[in-house]
């Protein structure tokens, strides 16, 4: 947060706004606490138990629960924000809990390929050694998991042209090789896969770029993400959701990105 | 650094002066090699012996001897960099060096968890494998640690009531659940916990955002922090502290921000 | 990749061209399978053949190859990409890689040391151990490795005056240690080392740069750079190559970069 501090001068009916704040906050706490079960792990409630805490009344117990965003879409979110922020020890947890919560195994291998891409190739050689444990030892067979070859997607094909006409424009006077990768082998390759829907490559992709802090690709692919089906709410609360996974600075810093993407689509 | 072919034609009194430079140095490195203990890990001094020497004479022999900040303050805001930065294989030697520096163990939890909310929680969580091996070998036990409850300090009402409505105003439109979880949670309750000083809170999250690269919420923090009881000289020194940890061009990022944030003060 | 939208209408030209160019990327993703050697590791063929896939007949059966720049050369790019984003799990596959590609044992040591500047201390003691074991399998003994003294060399001393002046002026003002570490330490010492020569220097430094998204750094560093013998050409690859290693937002955000860079150096 910043620029805070060019808010007005003080007065006692901010005092009042406060308080009733904090009544309304001690009442939602209270809820949550009721509400929690242990996720933390052992060690986190006995080193920091604070931070246990927050996470079974906060994260977990509100989070995770609200419906503006499914279960299963915020484990795709938590997912491409561990993936983007190379955090490993803790993919093998999110892995499971993805698949608990709905998503299948190739979308898990999908994911990784496609932000092979967006995070580059060591972060998701790293989450292949993590994907593969986990697969062991729920029984899941390779013929579940994205195979080298997929049907291929049409897309919007105008849109898709103008953008590779944008590319060759911009990428190509200084690095055609680049342009022609984005071109042939990123949009023309990996987001015509049908192993992860479009709307779904949308959502690791933004996530991704929340949660590594790569704010200028973000209009790009926020507005691509509204055209293939995510809504301005679910975006609102990946956001929300990606705050607890990469820290509240990456949030802070993407919602004035998302809020003039939101304000200029619906001129 | 950048912009520095800006500057005009070269002159003479350029080489006049990075000769008196040199000589300078030179001396200097000659006291500081004097002086230097080795610090530096038996590996590093085997395989790269001109970054040893950068350690310890440097680093250590100079940069953590600098009385502008306390050698405990040091190691907070090094302990800070590290869980931003995810560089767990330095946690151990970092949290032992800050318990001999006088930081308390409930500190050092009390830290992770505020980190939490400003890096993410994988990186909390997993700053609390590496501390828990550490108290453990120091036979310190989980009641000297930060507890899940504690006393609620109470902050500058009055300028807490105006970020809270900046808050619901800027990131409320867009973010509702992210406005409520950040002024009921982050400000209404962890900012409030009595196991960390106002003034560490500050120290802890400046530290974690410079070298995270997150200038964007700088200015907001190093105001926070001034109000907080930190000085233009400790401040100026953290980034400093910071260009060897998260490395030079973090350090020069937040520079500039730094300087207009001082200049705004003192008008 | 953002501001696509901005393009005009879709006219039926795109569709067009876009048939043209997928009719090309076809023909070239067949001859590039033929080319194509098992690269990727037998566990990501496993689990996710796709990104195999990728990697063998892209990333090595295509940017490994491409001439613009040498195989020496990338794996200078890689490894210092590798040692910017921390990915320690990839140091033995590339510091053995560019040991065949004919980086010498001492200027992976220097390119450690001197990226301690630039990613900060923790990245590279964690490469270090990489660095060890490659180096014992190898038999590679210790006096093949960059040494703690090094001959000094004698850079452009005017330009290196001016550059020592800007820095007391911009930096001194705020953070006087830090312009002293600047000056005396980091081009004083560091970049006048023998042991990588100053366009390697170069060539590391804009590739952490690049791979960490710290954009501000680049201007300064690019110049540097080609003053010291890397061409447009060069760079340009080293942002394509990086596309790979550190994801395509950070190639991105690099290209307007290189950009206005060229372009004003050609005036």
């Amino acid at each position: 947060m910043n620029d805070h501090s060019s808010v007005g001068d003080p007065m006692k009916v901010f005092t009042a706004i406060l308080a009733a704040v904090s009544l309304v906050a001690s009442a939602q706490a209270q809820e949550r606490k009721t509400a929690a079960q242990k996720v933390a792990p052992a060690i986190v409630q006995e080193i920091t138990p604070a931070l246990a805490a927050f996470t079974d009344e906060i994260l977990f117990g509100d989070v995770w629960r609200r419906p503006e965003l499914a279960p299963r879409d915020r484990s795709m979110v938590t997912i491409a924000a561990l993936i983007a922020g190379g955090h490993t020890a803790q993919m093998t947890g999110h892995f499971n809990r993805g698949l608990d919560n709905g998503v299948k195994p190739d979308e898990i291998t999908a994911t990784i390929t496609h932000l092979a891409f967006y995070a580059g190739w060591p972060r998701a050689i790293s989450a292949v050694d993590a994907a593969k444990d986990v697969f062991a030892k729920r029984g899941i067979e390779l013929d579940q998991l994205a195979a080298e070859s997929s049907e291929v997607l049409s897309l919007d094909e105008a849109g898709e042209a103008q953008r590779a006409v944008a590319v060759d424009d911009q990428v190509g006077a200084i690095a055609p090789a680049l342009a022609r990768y984005t071109n042939s082998v990123l949009f023309g390759d990996l987001w015509r896969r049908a192993d992860l829907t479009p709307r779904d490559r949308s959502l690791v992709t933004i996530s991704a770029l929340i949660a590594a802090g790569q704010s200028e690709q973000l209009p790009f692919h926020l507005n691509r993400g509204m055209d293939n089906g995510l809504t301005q709410i679910q975006l609102s609360e990946v956001i929300t959701h990606i705050a607890f996974y990469a820290g509240w600075p990456r949030a802070m810093s993407a919602l004035p990105v998302a809020k003039s993407v939101f304000a200029a689509r619906t001129k």
